[in-house]
C-alpha cells in the first residue's frame, strides 16, 4: 500500500476524554475515531489490525472444528422472554421498538438465537455435538463507556456456542475451546493468563477468563507462583480459603496449600468461556432423542472473545513514549519503507525497489511516499507502530546501504538492499 | 469440509411465507433461517456464499483504489439532524433511545458518518480524492418485509463514498466505481444491466442502478435493442420523450430516436451508484483549501451493493425444479464428492481419495460422508446446488470409474479418478 493512496490521520494531541494509553495511541495513530460515547469507527489503519485478529480467531476456531455462521444483530423480545433474560437483563440491554411497536433488542450475546436455530434442526443424538461461532457486532449500553475500544458500547465479538448430548461431551467441547483460545492469544502475540471466574449474567456452572496482563487492567488476578491456582479476585474472594487455598488470607502472602507465594497482578479480560449446562436448553426446550429413543436436554457451552479488546489490550502491553509497538501478526502493516528525502531521485528509486521486492516476497508492506519531511514520516511510523521499518536516506545510499529498524527494541542496522529484504522476510516469518 | 462435521439442515417443505423462488430455495437448502419478519440468520452454508460475494466485492473495490474502513451501526441523531435527514427520513429509519434517553438510529446508510470523518481529517486539496468503503450490516424498517434476503430489514451492504475536489474529479470517481461494479457482477456470474435511475431519498444529481434480469424482479427495465439507452421505468416515464427518445410512446414500440425496438424486462436491483454532488458536504460543512488557499466544498458520490441481494438474485437466475444451480465463484462449495453406498468400503475409500485430491488441488470441496441413502444425498446436493458433483457408486468403481455431473446442464460423464480430478479443476478454474 502507498500512503498517498491511503487514508491516514495521525494526531499530535491526545483526545480530551482518553484516560488509558491504548485509547490515546489508537486515536492518535488514526486507527479509530469516536462517533458517540462508546461508539467508534475503525479507520482503515485500525481495520487492518481488526481483520488480522479476526482471521487468527477464524483459523483457530475452524481448526477446533467450530463452524461459522452469522446471526442477526436485531433480536425479537420473544426469545429473550423465553429464556427469562428480557426481564433479568438491566439497562445494558439496548431495547428497540420497530415501526409496528414490536419489542426488539440489539443483541449483546446470542444464546437465545443459536438455541432457537439448534432446537429447530437437531432432533437426534446423531446430529450432536455441534459448535457454531460468529464474528459479529454487538451492543451493550454501558452506563459509563470509556477507555476507547476497551469498554465501548458497540463492539466486535467472536462468540461460539457448543451443543452436546451430555455433560461429558460438553466438557470435551469446553476443553477444545480452552485450547483454541490459548492458541489464539499466543498467535496474536499476547502475554496472558487463564483464570477461574464467575459466570455473571450469562449463567452456567463454571467459567474461565483469559486475562492480558497489563498495569492498566481493570481486573485483579490472583496466582500462586508454585501451584497452578489462578483466579480473578472477584471469584477468589467468593470462595472459602479451604477450597481455594492460594488466596491471600490475613497478612500472610504465602499459599496455605503449597507454601508458594501468591501474586496479585492487573489484567484485561479478552476472552471468557462458560460451561452453560442446560440453563438455556431447558428454558427454550432444546432437546433430542438419545440412542434409546428417550428425550434428553442438550448441554451447552458458550465462548466469547472481544476482537477490538484484543487490539486495545495488545497496545497496553506494547508501547513506548513514541507510540505503539505492534507484534507482527496483528500489525496494520508488517514492514514500512520510508524514503527520508522525497526530493532525491536515488532515494525514491531505492525505496520503490525495496517496496516492490517486499510485496513480491509476500510481505504486507507499506511505503510512505508522501512528500513530507523525514522527521514527520518517522514520527508517524513510530506512532502507528509498524514492527519493522526500512529507512532509505541519501547518506547511506551513497554506500548502497539502507537502515532496518526493529520498532520494539529500537535495534537499527545497515544492510544492502538484498540483505534488508532477506532480514525483513526472516523477521516476519519468525514472528508468525 | 465433511458434512458430518458441518451443520446442514435441508427442508422438504417451502416456508409458508415464501413467495419467490430464491426465498423458498435458500430456506429449503438451509442457507438462511428466519428469526423475525425481514431478519434472517445466515446458516453456515449460506454464509459461505455471502463471504465469497464479499471477497469479490472487496477485491474489486481495492483494485479500484477504494480503501476499506468500518463505521458503527448505531449512529447519533445529531449528525442526521445536521444533514436534515432526521426529519426527512420516514419510518424506515429505525430510531433508538439509549439508557440516557438520547436519540440514535440503526444506520440504513452512512453518508453522515463518513462525511463527519472526512471533514475532520481533510483540510487541503492535497488530501483529495478519497474513496472509502465498508461491508457492513444495515437496517431499514420496511413496512412489509418479504422475499427472504431480497427485501429484508437487516441486511449486509457494501457502501462506498467518494470525495473529490471538483465536479470533474467526482465524475472520474463515479466512472471508476461504474467499472468496478460491472466487474463485480461479472465475477459473481450474473447476467445484469446498468440503467439510468432516480436518486430517491439519498439525493444527488444523477444515478445508475445495476439490475439482475429475472422474471421475478420488482422493477421494470426499459432498453432499446439498437441504441444504448436503458433506464428503470420510474426514471424513464419521468423524463420527457425528447430527452429519452427510446421510451415507449403511445402504441408504438419502436424507438423514436433510432427506430430500434424497445424492450421491457423485469430486474432486481443489486447495486446503485449516485453522483451526490455537494448535498451532504454543504449541509455538514465538509470543505478544503484549494491550491490558491480558497475554501471549496467537497464533491461526493456514494455507491451501494446489496451483498445478500446478490445471492438471492443469483438464485432467481440459476435454479431448476430440483434446487439451486450456483455459479462456481459464489457457490458454498465448488465440488461435492458423494459416496453413493456408504456401507461399501471400496466406495468410501475412493470417495475419500478423490476428496483429498481435490483439497490438495486447491478446490473448495465437500464430501457427503453422512451415512444416508444415495437418493437423499443426491436430493440434498441438487437442492444446495454445488456446481460440480462427483458420484462414487459401487457399479462404476468395478470399472475404476466415477461420474462427474455438472449441476447447471445436468451433463454427466464417466471418468477415471485422475481424469475426474483434472476435469473438476479445469471446470472450476474456467469459471473463476
Amino acid at each position: 500500500m502507498r500512503l498517498t493512496q491511503y487514508f491516514t490521520s495521525t494526531l499530535r494531541e491526545a483526545p480530551a476524554d482518553a484516560e488509558i494509553i491504548s485509547h490515546i495511541l489508537m486515536v492518535r495513530a488514526g486507527m479509530i475515531k469516536k462517533l458517540a460515547a462508546g461508539i467508534y469507527s475503525y479507520l482503515p489503519m485500525g481495520l487492518r489490525t481488526i481483520k488480522k485478529i479476526e482471521n487468527i480467531v477464524r483459523e483457530c476456531m475452524n481448526d477446533a472444528g467450530a463452524v461459522e455462521l452469522l446471526m442477526p444483530s436485531v433480536q425479537p423480545a420473544e426469545i429473550w422472554q423465553e429464556s427469562g433474560r428480557w426481564q433479568q437483563y438491566g439497562k445494558e440491554l439496548l431495547r428497540i421498538k420497530d415501526r409496528h411497536d414490536r419489542d426488539f433488542c440489539y443483541g449483546p450475546t446470542h444464546e437465545e438465537v443459536i438455541t432457537d436455530i439448534v432446537r429447530s434442526v437437531v432432533k437426534s443424538y446423531k446430529q450432536l455435538p455441534v459448535n457454531m461461532y460468529q464474528i459479529q457486532t454487538k451492543f451493550r449500553d454501558e452506563v459509563r463507556p470509556r477507555f476507547g475500544l476497551m469498554r465501548g458500547r458497540e463492539f466486535i465479538m467472536k462468540d461460539a456456542y457448543s451443543f452436546d448430548a451430555d455433560d461429558e461431551g460438553a466438557n470435551v467441547s469446553y476443553e477444545k475451546m480452552r485450547a483454541a483460545y490459548c492458541r489464539i492469544f499466543e498467535r496474536c502475540g499476547l502475554s496472558y493468563k487463564m483464570v477461574e471466574a464467575d459466570s455473571g449474567s450469562i449463567g452456567g456452572s463454571y467459567s474461565h477468563e483469559f486475562m492480558v496482563l497489563a498495569q492498566t487492567g481493570e481486573d485483579a488476578v490472583i496466582s500462586c507462583d508454585r501451584c497452578d491456582y489462578a483466579a480473578n479476585l472477584e471469584k477468589a474472594v467468593a470462595l472459602k480459603p479451604a477450597k481455594a487455598p492460594c488466596i491471600p488470607s490475613g497478612d500472610s502472602d504465602t499459599c496455605p496449600k503449597c507454601g508458594g507465594i501468591y501474586e496479585i497482578a492487573r489484567g484485561i479480560e479478552v476472552g471468557h468461556i462458560f460451561k452453560l449446562g442446560t440453563k438455556y436448553s431447558e428454558a427454550m426446550n432444546a432437546r433430542y432423542l438419545d440412542k434409546n429413543g428417550k428425550q434428553q436436554t442438550i448441554v451447552m457451552g458458550c465462548y466469547g472473545i472481544g476482537v477490538g479488546r484484543i487490539a486495545a489490550a495488545c497496545v497496553e502491553q506494547n508501547f513506548d513514549e513514541s507510540g505503539i509497538c505492534w507484534p507482527v501478526p496483528i500489525a496494520p502493516f508488517e514492514v514500512a519503507v520510508v524514503p527520508l528525502n522525497s526530493n532525491e531521485p536515488d532515494v525514491v528509486e531505492m525505496a520503490e525497489n525495496i517496496y516492490s521486492d517486499l510485496i513480491k516476497a509476500g510481505i504486507d508492506a507499506v511505503i510512505d511516499d508522501r512528500n513530507d519531511r523525514a522527521g514527520s514520516k518517522l514520527a508517524d511510523a513510530d506512532l502507528i507502530g509498524y514492527p519493522i521499518r526500512i529507512n532509505v536516506g541519501k547518506n547511506n545510499i551513497k554506500n548502497s546501504l539502507v537502515e532496518l529498524v526493529i520498532r520494539s527494541s529500537g535495534e537499527a542496522e545497515l544492510y544492502t538492499r538484498e540483505d534488508a529484504i532477506n532480514r525483513a522476510v526472516e523477521l516476519v516469518s519468525q514472528a508468525k
